[in-house]
This record gives structure tokens, C-alpha cells and sequence, in this order.
């Protein structure tokens, strides 16, 4: 039997992973049969298994990755932008949700509502979710310390609550983005920065 | 065989509506088999099914209960206030949904991230959904308009965008309140309010 080299485990793995993704991006974690992800795999049912003993291992593998790579590429899109205040911080994030989802065949802003659900009934998800949050959280926090600096907010903001508000003003784009399909990145970006500036725009 | 009333009707569809809301709250609408529902509803399979033809049928009434409730709750909680402003009707929606949710030995809220699941795989609780939030924003549509004739918020402002981001905020919260387990309706409502306000507070 010839040896199997960490590079050919590690493709492997990501041809399992990807064909679990859009099989759980269109019909749900719960709604999805091994069976599914093992024939969209193009792989045996036993190499499968070799990679993830069960579904609830590839769910907690696949929320880690979209949830991980989600928080990485916000990172680089803020350090990119000079002085980003609050309300752009939220517009650069909702256009890149919906440049993304908009991109594939499968809109894979699907997985993170199933994953809101999926973490409600296992742990490792909730643990996986929680800390992705809380890097994004992070990324927000940086830019409100920023604006706090600058006098564009009050120097007694309470930084973790307010960041958490904005990432609410993301979750609730994705949601409506996919339920109700009638809000769009610029438009939604626009509103919340009159919200943001009030009477004084 | 007795002539079943309207009123026993009714009362046998609460009962296994009752039944079933705790248990998808509990494991969600896909983790939970029908069997398990016909056992904590206390009647029989075949009374079950005589109500509720399938499961699809039972998760679209209770979503539609469930999200039918919660709007016409705000909608009287909005009646109540007078002179209700963008950041206090937020405030007030959040304080709602963290009290209904503490309530009871089931936290109902998890009932509404579990829709959101099952919007994206079944159009009929898609449907459910997207009039609910529609009446969601209608509510806050009109606070904004209250806010534009008092002179807080700008004539120009784009009423259907600006509520759908008033609803993020607190679809926002559930999804943080259950996961992270770390946002308080009273600070979470405090830190809006300075968003809004920005610098000028």
C-alpha cells in the first residue's frame, strides 16, 4: 500500500468538504444524508469515513471553515480601508456578503442561518459560531475605538455592546437578503448611515 | 360516533401545536421525528395525523403561530408608546423577545432561527416568514415616518431600507442573545440609541 502524503490527506479532505458544503448550503444540515455527501463526493463511503468518523465531525469542520474564512477575508477587507467609520464598516461587510453568495452556483450565506440552527442543538458548532462571532465583534470594535478617537463617537461608548449591534446589522442583512430578497448592499449601506447620522446628515 | 365540536377542534390542533413547539425549540424542525411529537402531544398517531397531514404541515403552523404572535405583540407594545423613536422602538422589541423568551422552561426565540432554516429549504414557511417580517417592518416604517415629521430624521429617507435595518437589529440580537449568550436588552438598547445619535449625544 503506498503511503499517503499529508498534501494528498489534506485534498482529500477538501473534495469531502466541498461537496458536503453545497449539499448542506442547498437543503440543510439536518435534511442531508451521508449517503448525499458521499455520492457528491466522488469518493468511496469508507474513504469518507476515514476523514469524518460522522456527519456532526464534517458539520462542526464545515461551519468552522465558511464561519473561519468569513472573519479572514472581513479582516483583510477592513485593513485595506483608510478610516472606515462605523456605518461604511457595516456597508464594506454586507457587500462583501452578497458579492460572495452572488458568486457560485450555491449561495453559501445559506450555511450561516444553518448554522445559527445546528449551533443551537451542538455544542461544538455553538463553540465554533461563538468564536468566530467574536473575532468579527473585534473587527468592529477596532473601528469604533477608531471613530471614539477621532470624537466621531462618545469616549463612554460601551465598545462590546455597540460592536455587537453593528454584527446584528450584518446577521439581519443575510437573513433578509435570503428570506425576503428585496435588500440590497448599497441601499441598506446608505440607510444605516443616515440612521447613524440622524437629523444632523 | 359523537359530532366533534369546533371548540374540541380547536383545542386538540393548541394541544399538538403545544407539543410540537417545544420540541423543535428544543432540537430543531429537522431533528424532531413525528414520534416524538405524537408522544408529547399525549394522543394518538392517528389523531395527530388527522390534524396535521405531515410534518411540513405542522412546522408552517407553527412558524406561522409562532412569528403571527410575535408581530402582533409589537404591533401592541408600538400602540402603548407615544412618540416612540427609531432607537427606543429597537429597545422595546428586544426587551419583548428576551422577556417572552426567559419565560418559559423553553426558550421560544430559538423557534425563530430554526424558521429561518426552514424558509431557505420549504417555500411555504418562506412564504410564512416573509409576510411576518413585512408586518415587522411596517411597525418600524411607522416610527420612521413619526421621526421624519418631527424633523429627527431626514424627508428624503429610504423608509423600506431604513426598517429593514431596524428589524437587523433585532433579528441581530436573537441570533447573538442565543449564541454568545452575552447581549442584555437594556445595554444592547443604550448602545443603539448612541449609534444613532453619534457624536451629538
Amino acid at each position: 500500500m503506498p503511503r499517503v502524503t499529508d498534501e494528498h490527506r489534506t485534498a482529500r479532505r477538501e473534495q469531502i468538504l466541498d461537496a458536503a458544503v453545497t449539499a448542506f448550503a442547498v437543503q440543510g444540515f439536518q435534511a442531508t444524508g451521508m449517503a448525499e455527501i458521499i455520492a457528491a463526493s466522488g469518493l468511496s463511503a469508507g474513504a469518507v469515513y476515514r476523514y469524518f468518523v460522522s456527519k456532526d465531525q464534517l458539520i462542526e469542520a464545515i461551519v468552522d471553515r465558511v464561519l473561519d474564512e468569513a472573519a479572514g477575508r472581513i479582516e483583510d477587507l477592513f485593513a485595506q480601508e483608510d478610516s472606515l467609520d462605523a456605518a461604511r464598516a457595516v456597508g464594506v461587510v454586507v457587500s462583501a456578503v452578497a458579492s460572495i453568495a452572488d458568486r457560485g452556483p450555491v449561495d453559501f450565506s445559506r450555511l450561516a442561518v444553518q448554522a445559527w440552527g445546528e449551533a443551537l442543538r451542538n455544542p461544538a458548532v455553538a463553540r465554533i459560531a461563538d468564536r468566530a462571532y467574536r473575532r468579527l465583534r473585534g473587527v468592529f470594535a477596532g473601528v469604533l475605538r477608531q471613530e471614539m478617537e477621532a470624537g466621531r463617537l462618545p469616549a463612554t461608548l460601551d465598545v462590546p455592546t455597540t460592536s455587537a449591534a453593528l454584527l446584528s446589522l450584518v446577521i439581519g442583512f443575510i437573513v433578509q437578503r435570503l428570506l425576503l430578497g428585496d435588500v440590497d448592499p448599497r441601499s441598506y449601506a446608505a440607510a444605516v448611515a443616515v440612521l447613524f447620522q440622524g437629523a444632523t446628515s
